[in-house]
């Protein structure tokens, strides 16, 4: 399943060469660091006011709308997807072959 | 990269049987949505000042506590990272036939 | 620094009797709670953005922006700058007989 | 009404001296600039919070916490409410005595 983050990452490190006039992407590295995080906020603010409005649709969108972005903000740092899933992972000991020993992680 | 969100979402959908006193997941439910999306918010602005301070391993520890805050949610409301990521798909044209393209990928 | 807040409160109430097309305020009236409170957040972001980047020029701009926005939040509940100033008085014990202390300030 | 605010500023002021084991305004500077942002980042989530709630004592009091937060932000920073209610009243043309012509302002 998140083998698709992989995929975007991949894109949006295509994108940095791209036409910023043509991209939206191209368009938000063009603006730096700053116009990036200020997408990141929005949409984590819009991603709140989906899910206190309770509808499910808006809260996929508004979701992904949110991860694309802080893959947007990874892109930009030199960082990845692959980053935060190796985190996620020690973090809940899911590494490895040992899916049991998750179960009963954090 | 793989499975891992998928493995997540079904420790986070176990943890609704949780003991609050014990598990940081079971007490967040029982704050219910708004203490799901406070804390959304919170790892936002979290990961902005991150990524403005410039330091990777802070960046990647913030983002991988919004991106699991944002599975706590999901799962909150009977959804999860399958919803993200096939929208995610659609969006960018990721799914189907090319498929085996994107296969050699994290 | 007197009444300026009052003062812009009561225009925002006149707003609400404005025409979308001509009136910013009035078109944020129209788009709902969601809209203003999405408003509220986005200044949240810039002024923090602001503070990081150690512009004080932009974080006037943005923290007027932010408040400028409390307000019409405020407006559209039917609450206003008074309620939020008794509040700020009431916590900080500067209200009643303790006014004369206060009074020599801006 | 607003006089409170330079009121306030003050205090704010006298606290950069106070021992921040005492006094929760005294801890936040000591926080740094970061500490005082992800709490007025936090302020904003549950002023949104509280208004999608709909309960009017809780927008009073969240709003109230993030006035009272950016307040130290501007601090921090040398600056004042003063300098806010300035830019808010050449904004909307409410300086000097022509309340007439602020009430068609912007």
């Amino acid at each position: 399943m998140a083998e698709i983050l992989g995929r975007l990452a991949r894109i949006l490190e295509e994108r940095k060469q791209a036409n910023p006039e043509f991209s939206y992407v191209a368009g938000l590295y063009g603006g730096g660091l700053d116009a990036i995080l200020q997408k990141v906020g929005e949409e984590a603010i819009e991603t709140i006011l989906a899910a206190k409005g309770g509808r499910a649709e808006e809260v996929i969108h508004e979701t992904a709308d949110l991860w694309f972005h802080t893959l947007i903000m990874l892109a930009h740092l030199e960082l990845g997807p692959e980053d935060i899933i190796r985190e996620l992972e020690s973090r809940f000991g899911l590494s490895g072959l040992d899916e049991k020993a998750g179960r009963s992680g954090k």
